[in-house]
């Protein structure tokens, strides 16, 4: 789908979704796209950005601009370092700021390194604000951030792919605060609104600027001179050219639910997650929390077999819990009863990182899931 | 779906039919992946080739680099372009190269204009071949194009998005005489082969160069160590992160086709546009084609309504084609009877492109259609 010619039904379910998604958001106007997948949106968030703010590189090239450097936390997604590779800033230039025990960037040092990416000779103006982090789910906070972004005239991008959801729930909304002070929002439905992958959208807060940041105006493809409106369609917004129509399925989901609905659903699912985290400071011998209040539904945790049980935690102990996830993993994927991923992060050895996105869920899958690998990992 | 873990049938199935098609384009070895779209498959092709030619962009960005340009033919699709633009070269740097009257891009004007930007100080370093033009479905002639990539070492990347599925047909693949000179090939199966939207590829004939110059190494996602064959998933590989099933489609479709029924399916889309042709030949009063002898499928004519048949053949009477075409497209879809797009090229006026690629098109079909065009459109 591409114009309204093509797919007139779709085309005007994602002007009307999006348009509900942006004011949930609190964008009283902008525009929005669906995309492949969020790595995709955050991308379209760095294309728009650079060319609000250097318009001429569109035709000109970054040989024609200043080093332009990037900021996103280092428990961020890839795909801000991704995106510095493909739009050719190079992923030198985009820097990583540290995180607090929580996860969470700390704005004084992001504040630090723009000071410094100056002193360079460089010139900033993006800063990626993670609302749920890929692993510990943690939440940057925005109003923080969006003072030093309005300080340096630097665009804020919010990647709430995995926590945008929470905007949905009175309960939780509060994790995403400020929002409305970003220029563009990622938000995957397709992660705690549980609609299949992919289904990724971007929202932008001016309006036009996509239009602007893309158009290659192949006329060829997307004429002008037809008989309807064609502010309709979005062939030209966008860097695919047709595009999969992933609208359909979140539409006739939101329709079923209701946004009252989708609240009951997100806040079971962070219902479920305290159940979890609940039992598993129950069991504490057995299981040990390396986030022990999670601020979305990522639960990180070391199962901790018999023999480890009475031994005091310490680094050393940590090298053998690390040690023995992957091997719980293979066990688990052998038999075919769980699957949960495990990682490391920076120095903390790999750990599992269970997440409840399915709105099925119940206590006694959870029960299920902690006596499974009780059974699957005592011995190791 | 990004690794075996996640999507164990899907991910073979992508291995086994992927390889499949690099060895029907004629690739011994190589690399492919799924692509939300030809225009992102042409942007993978864009990214690798820098990444092969040029390593260092990928960390210390286009700054480090002499100004690089790519060429693409003035009727190529408009996602090289966009590749430039995205890929922070500038459109200024995408440089378009004359076609013959056939639309195929002039070999000749290719050399002069690659010679004439190394004495401007750039660098060329991709060349983009077509076969299959969106508009006219011309295919660039691969030999004396991939001669001249040859001799200035640049990139050769066929855009056969439109036209590989011609690859299948024993009576149809000769356009693409010379595909194996590639470097890289976009090839989507949501064209020709009647995929459902999206499904596209792009091959790579040297394994590896896509892991290179897209991986972050984001172990957090992608472990290295898991208890199978990590070389199976596809994660690092790409700029998305999670992808879209759409291979399983293709699988099914060519499972239960074979390769000879492809092979028929392709058959059957040219016979038919060859049958339209005669038709629009044996009525040539009330039809003018603009390519009397279509390479592809794409036929393009103008419709002659009554009070012009008499008028002989002029700019003046290409001007009123021109106009009358979009209002008997508005016809159409008013009366929701048939879809055919229609176009400007360069100085040829709006003029209809029909479009054969439902292998379920009959005869009688197309005879509705030149009825109906006929009925509609005679009192114009």
């Amino acid at each position: 789908m591409f114009t309204y010619e093509i797919a007139p039904v779709f085309i005007l379910m994602e002007h009307q979704v999006l348009k509900k998604m942006r004011d949930i958001i609190g964008f009283t106007n902008g525009d929005s796209i669906l995309c492949p997948g969020g790595a995709i949106s955050n991308l379209y968030a760095v294309i728009v950005a650079r060319h609000k703010l250097f318009p001429e590189y569109k035709t000109k090239g970054l040989k024609a601009l200043p080093q332009l450097v990037l900021f996103t936390s280092e428990h961020s997604h890839y795909s801000t370092k991704s995106s510095g590779s493909v739009c050719g800033f190079g992923t030198d230039n985009v820097i990583e700021v540290a995180c607090d025990d929580k996860g969470r960037m700390i704005p004084t040092e992001l504040e630090r390194l723009v000071k410094e990416s100056v002193t360079r000779g460089c010139t900033p103006f993006f800063v990626n604000c993670t609302c749920g982090t890929t692993v510990l789910g943690a939440f940057d906070q925005i109003n923080p951030i969006a003072d030093i972004c309005d300080k340096y005239n630097l665009w804020l991008h919010i990647d709430a792919a995995w926590g945008g959801g929470c905007l949905l729930s009175r309960k939780h909304r509060h994790k995403l605060n400020g929002i409305t002070r970003a220029s563009s929002v990622t938000w995957n439905p397709h992660k705690l609104m549980s609609a299949l992958l992919q289904c990724s959208t971007v929202h932008f807060k001016e309006d036009g600027l996509l239009l602007d940041a893309n158009q290659m105006c192949a006329d060829y493809l997307f004429q002008q001179d037809k008989h309807y409106d064609v502010s309709y369609d979005t062939g030209d917004k966008v860097i695919q050219c047709g595009r999969h129509n992933d609208i359909f399925k979140l539409w006739l989901m939101w329709r079923s639910k209701g946004t009252e609905g989708y609240e009951q659903h997100i806040d079971h699912l962070f219902d479920m997650t305290e159940y979890m985290v609940s039992k598993l400071k129950e069991r504490s011998d057995r299981y040990y929390l390396i986030v022990p209040e999670p601020e979305c539904v990522n639960i990180s945790f070391w199962y901790v077999p018999t023999r480890l049980r009475n031994m005091p935690h310490n680094k050393q102990k940590e090298q053998e819990l690390g040690r023995i996830t992957p091997i719980l993993k293979g066990r688990m994927m052998n038999e075919g009863t769980l699957m949960i991923g495990y990682q490391p992060v920076g120095d903390i050895p790999n750990f599992f990182r269970n997440i409840i996105s399915n709105p099925g869920v119940q206590t006694k899958d959870i029960d299920h899931l902690l006596d499974t690998l009780d059974r699957l990992g005592h011995d190791l």
